[in-house]
């Protein structure tokens, strides 16, 4: 079974690629809505909600896990790794700075993600590691995630803050950019309309689909919240239609006692 | 030794006002920064953070506790009362529901918070309460915390959010409006500027400050967070200069395990 986790519902937009691209198979998926966000919390602390969630996915039988959390996977991948034995960790990060270096023409290189993300220079780093000499602009965005949240992509001030935080992107002439957030795909047509038709944008949950899951049963997708609101719904719906989803709360007394 | 709890750092606003009317007075103030923010969470979950805070303060000593977080005190005043023996507790509902009605003239109040406060309609219930007759109008302004936060209020893009929210309550006519949370004071020129001339503010800080503070020594402010990030540089700036200022770091693990 695969285990996916991440600081909120965000994270199903991952599983909704990993479904499309390995149809019907068994994943648990574990959102830590109670004490979502997690992008402007320190490291230490997104550490201990990722191991109390970790052992969460690995107790109901994971074999696999998916950090499908930008922020989680730029400062908690080691301590992830450390407990988990025998079981493969997946990250957001490697996957989408392939697609990144596949991408680019002219090796300039965008990344937007939260503050914790952008200040863990994880993307960056993993780039150069790969590819000296890149051309590499970082940005932290923190009104997109309340944006997406409400909806508001397409109110007037929503193109402010994009105006406001991809300006300086935009003026340096990048070719590619990575969105290394969960909830920045929803925004999608409005950044491609401001950065313009030369843009090319990474979504890192459609580079870490394409990995390969051995030995994953199929079964059901098994979804467990530690706060359900009825903001999460925009993410339920994109797995409407697909008979096989469990939709469960789950006691946070549980994870804190991980 | 006066208690003070609040999701994050916003109570601190708070803190500030009862200090300006009783100087030098006690205080030990925990901000759960680590799970923040509460506004868009389920009732059941801000009581369980609001009972682990409120165990803590009482821990440290606390004879009083105020809940300055408009969201608790709309969900959680009755869950944390329960645990609290003699120690009196303090909201953010009542002192500011009295200078509403006081304010008001033409008898239209509106009143706006995070999507709980104003889902539990706690603030609407103790006006009508008073008076029956009033006319009452509610809204929640999701984005208002992170704009605050990110130190965007005179952003153009503030302006256009602004209007989302206010629009309705402006063209209703309301000569008094309620700003129940604490992050909102941060905007009152910009609200002012949107509102008009004949609008009052009612800051339920202020109000709750000219509650009667009875047995508390005089002291230092400590104040605990669960998490710690310059975002919360915004809220410690109000002391600067007040010598008696402790800031520490919280282990979350130890306000999980009260």
């Amino acid at each position: 079974m695969l285990g996916v986790f991440d600081s909120g519902a965000g994270g199903l937009t991952v599983v909704k690629e990993i479904l499309a691209l390995n149809p019907g198979i068994s994943i648990c998926y574990v959102g830590d809505t109670a004490r979502v966000p997690w992008g402007n919390k320190k490291p230490d602390t997104i550490i201990h909600y990722s191991r109390q969630l970790t052992k969460f996915l690995i107790k109901k039988g994971a074999n696999t896990i998916v950090i499908a959390c930008h922020t989680a996977s730029s400062v908690a991948l080691t301590a992830v790794s450390e407990i988990v034995g025998d079981v493969q960790v997946i990250d957001m990060i490697s996957p989408s700075v392939l697609e990144g270096l596949n991408t680019t023409r002219n090796g300039k290189i965008g990344i937007i993600g939260t503050r914790t993300t952008i200040n863990s220079k994880s993307w960056e780093t993993a780039l150069l590691k790969l590819k000296s000499g890149l051309k590499i602009i970082q940005k932290s965005c923190p009104l997109f995630v309340p944006i997406v949240e409400e909806n508001l992509e397409d109110h007037p001030g929503a193109y402010e803050f994009i105006d406001l935080y991809l300006k300086e992107i935009k003026d340096l002439g990048v070719d590619t950019l990575i969105l290394a957030c969960t909830h920045y795909p929803f925004l999608i047509p409005q950044i491609k309309n401001y950065m313009g038709l030369n843009i090319s944008l990474v979504n890192p949950a459609k580079s870490v689909a394409k990995s390969f899951f051995p030995n994953i049963d199929t079964g059901e997708l098994k979804i467990y919240l530690t706060d359900q609101t009825p903001l999460n719904n925009r993410f339920f719906m994109q797995f409407k239609g697909m008979g096989n989803v469990k939709i469960n709360t789950l006691s946070l007394e549980e994870i804190e006692h991980e």
